[in-house]
């Protein structure tokens, strides 16, 4: 039995327990582990100077470096982050629907945890908590692999989480930190059928691309956005500016930001001079079909020339594809066929094109009027977030603690039998 | 450009149509199928004559012949069943919730179909047409790949599909099967990214394994039942003796009959040479644990040794694993073992063993006093099933129209942008 096939069945064992845990059991947890994070904070920040000064001796970039950083005000955060989701309510035991049959067995679909969930993960060390934090209130054990970088802080996090949860009651390897990073360990865990009962692979396209393909435990795709924001004839300028810039500018580097502008033949001579201005001017480098380049170079602004590639980008930068359509349908066309099936935004003031949009888009959310970045769990009001789900099975879009939930039929008859 | 990927291609292209149809044009044409049906019997049933006699000179089984064969009143059947279909509510449109944020979007999440289904199945040819009707209604394309067995019927009911979805004016590539039912093609199936959305084994352990364990597209596992009856110290010995029998023996070739008994060892004395006796008696050849191997034996009645691999198998046929167990707990752990998540029957008059059957056993559906035959479809008032799911990720259980869909969100904003 390999270390990570024990730690299934530890896992498995754990889950059991959570399964039946009450809410007041699970958020007792959830609130320890958030004071022992303070308290520990010390430890943590030693911890994370470890894997900083590797990380800087392997000359990774800045931006990784202050991803992986912690210092006592981010770790303070991450304790609030399960203290409200401590606050939030326990989707397990709920009852979803339920009848009673002609017979008198009486039917009820009753909302239960998934069980034991893998999370693939990249640099951010905070995810280990998050992460841990979600799966418990939603009664799942969990299994974390995060990437070697964080080893250090994701060892000490895991461990004050542990000791938090067996402080209180609850079965330490409801978390459990895979030792091991190597790829050998990752492709184990998308192989462990009856331990692991779904995997989501959270980092950028590479790492869900490559747990898609290999993995045969259930998945959830997350997170990989080439959203599109397509600015219609009948768009109102101003609010379209505004717009664009904003699912541009506002975090480039996330997955609800905007990679790809079409613009509808119509507008584009009046809108895309204005539009291209204010994105050049907030330093975003224009990739632009022939058409649409030669009304941005016309108006004096850089652009550069698209090269299909472009179109299926996620970006994640300062850098936006800009193709000119000539009507609605292609518009369409344009992002079934190269989006994320992420957020897809029509500004239009026309009724019957953003029905036609919000209808035949086939994306986790169609935003009419709208920046793109409001598909976020925190925006929709979720409270918290595991992550954005790109595909149509199980969940899709944000997904916070019900989609962290399967259900079950519970049936109570007093002696039927089928004739 | 293989011949499935272009059957895929045109299957995205018709599922688009699909997704946008209306429940009225659906519903028209799963009617003019089903009069189809009815009015070209004689070309079904010559078809079918084709494979029952390849299937004879195969020397088939009597009872595979007899799901193969079609007659008039089945092929009647099978159009009644699409009616039925027809007259369901139809899951596309439904507003699963919707709010609106602080700042005035308004936000709907919206039931919209999967897209595309592939659906692999082994002899039955009805299941070309049940399943053809429940992914129609439910907005999805479907991509059917049935066995060379059934291969005449099954070609000439696709056409009788296909023919009439074109006279109701909806593309005939909402319906395809599968030219080739050689293993590759399956295989080829599995691997279909991007075409297939969700793809659902319909068979014995067999299929489903396979195509859980090499599927690279999202797979709902379905239909493998070793479910358990339990008979508890507290259970009312009448009740009980009609449940058990019915359980095993009603339909035992299919998946919610049960496989194995548990007895409690209080009741044990008692109960089990009578309930063997009623099992005997009906047919039922009884794999017994050692202890109660002596309690039937002394009671007169033919009892074989239950080997290891009897508690994980699913007989579908008149044998049953017979063991007992000492304690409540060891009924659960026992059953969690062996169990493959169908559905599992507790049977007791105390309510506080019931709850925690309930809560602790990992199953579909879990079941108090009553036969384990009601998971089904039809007996839950679906109106119709396209498979049981074993797994926990997007479906659980009976699967009807509302579990062939997923969902969207549609924001609908007027000019905001994210602080």
């Amino acid at each position: 039995m390999s270390a990570l096939t024990e730690q299934g069945e530890r896992a498995r064992v754990a889950a059991r327990r959570l399964n039946t845990a009450t809410s007041a059991e699970k958020d007792a947890a959830l609130r320890a582990a958030a004071d022992a994070l303070v308290a520990r904070t010390d430890e943590i920040v030693e911890a994370n100077a470890g894997d900083l000064e590797q990380g800087r001796s392997e000359n990774i970039s800045e931006a990784l470096l202050d991803r992986l950083s912690l210092d006592p005000a981010r770790i303070g955060a991450i304790a609030d982050g399960l203290r409200q989701v401590a606050a939030l309510k326990d989707p397990v035991g709920e009852v979803l629907d339920g009848w009673t049959l002609a017979n008198g067995i009486e039917i009820k679909k009753v909302r239960v945890p998934l069980g034991v969930i893998g999370i693939i993960y990249e640099a951010r060390p905070n995810v280990t908590v998050d992460a841990a934090g979600l799966c418990l209130k939603s009664g799942n054990a969990v299994i974390l692999r995060g990437s070697s970088v964080a080893h250090r802080s994701n060892t000490k996090l895991a461990e004050v989480l542990r000791d938090a949860l067996e402080e209180s009651g609850l079965p330490a390897d409801c978390v459990q930190l895979v030792a091991d990073t190597s790829r050998e360990t990752a492709t184990e865990l998308m192989g462990m059928r009856g331990y692991i009962d779904v995997l989501i692979p959270r980092g950028g396209a590479g790492l869900i691309s490559s747990v898609v393909e290999n993995a045969k435990v259930p998945v959830i795709e997350t997170g990989v956005g080439n959203c599109h924001v397509y600015v219609d004839a009948a768009a109102d300028i101003d609010k379209a500016l505004d717009i664009v810039v904003n699912a541009k500018t506002n975090r480039p580097s996330v997955c609800n930001a905007a990679e790809s502008l079409l613009i509808h033949s119509a507008i584009a001579p009046d809108f895309l001079p204005r539009v291209g201005k204010l994105l050049a001017d907030a330093g975003v480098e224009l990739r632009a079909d022939p058409a649409s380049r030669k009304i941005l170079a016309g108006a004096g602004i850089a652009v550069t020339p698209a090269s299909d590639s472009d179109w299926g980008e996620e970006f994640l930068d300062l850098i936006m594809a800009v193709a000119i359509v000539d009507s609605l349908d292609n518009a369409i066309a344009h992002v079934n066929e190269w989006g994320s099936n992420h957020t897809e935004a029509i500004l239009t003031e026309d009724l019957s094109s953003a029905r036609r949009f919000c209808a035949e888009v086939d994306a986790a959310a169609t935003v009419v009027n709208a920046s793109t970045r409001f598909t976020d769990g925190g925006e929709f009001g979720f409270g918290a977030e595991i992550g954005i789900s790109t595909q149509k099975l199980h969940a899709r879009g944000p997904m916070a603690l019900p989609e962290l939930t399967s259900y079950k039929y519970m049936l109570w008859g007093d002696g039927q039998v089928r004739k």
